[in-house]
């Protein structure tokens, strides 16, 4: 079958190598026994993915040391309402600007 | 290889079968020429999915009509913070139990 391309923001086309990998292991990610998505969030072998992610984001975008790399849940949506909540600083109450 | 069985309360240990169907998936969803992955979540196609998967649950869990199902991202810890966040109701403050 001919691949189809969503040029989306997100969700979009993902490399096949990527897609090839994870369903090669989809049963058994290295030595585990088991998939990636069975495994728990705090085991040696998740944080070991974890830390080579962000090795591997700092490498390809040049992120400093000085910034944090946060791994969240939502894409954007969940990213405009988090930002102004946070901002809100528990009062309750916020301005916004229409820009039109 | 064996399998193991991680029993938490999630992530764990999955059906076999979901796993491999997962796998056979992964570079192409039925006709879409791509995997689920990367298809945009107003799809025609990811909405039958989402049909489907919640008119399994109802009759799996057997949920009556006058009752909605969420599909939320973040698990355990995300609601434990959604449900008192909505509750505060917009006022900042809030009162809790300390249960020991």
């Amino acid at each position: 079958m001919n691949r189809v391309y969503n040029f989306a923001a997100g969700p979009s086309t993902m490399p096949v190598e990527a897609l090839e990998t994870a369903a090669k292991e989809m049963l058994a990610y290295g030595t585990s026994g088991m998939s990636v998505m069975e495994m728990s969030h705090r085991s040696k072998m998740y944080i070991e993915i974890f830390d080579e992610t962000e090795a591997i984001l700092r490498d390809l975008m040049h992120i400093p040391e000085e910034y944090a790399v946060l791994f969240l849940q939502g894409g954007a949506t969940a990213q405009f309402a988090a930002i102004p909540m946070n901002l809100m600083n528990g009062s309750g109450k916020a301005d916004y600007v229409d820009s039109g």
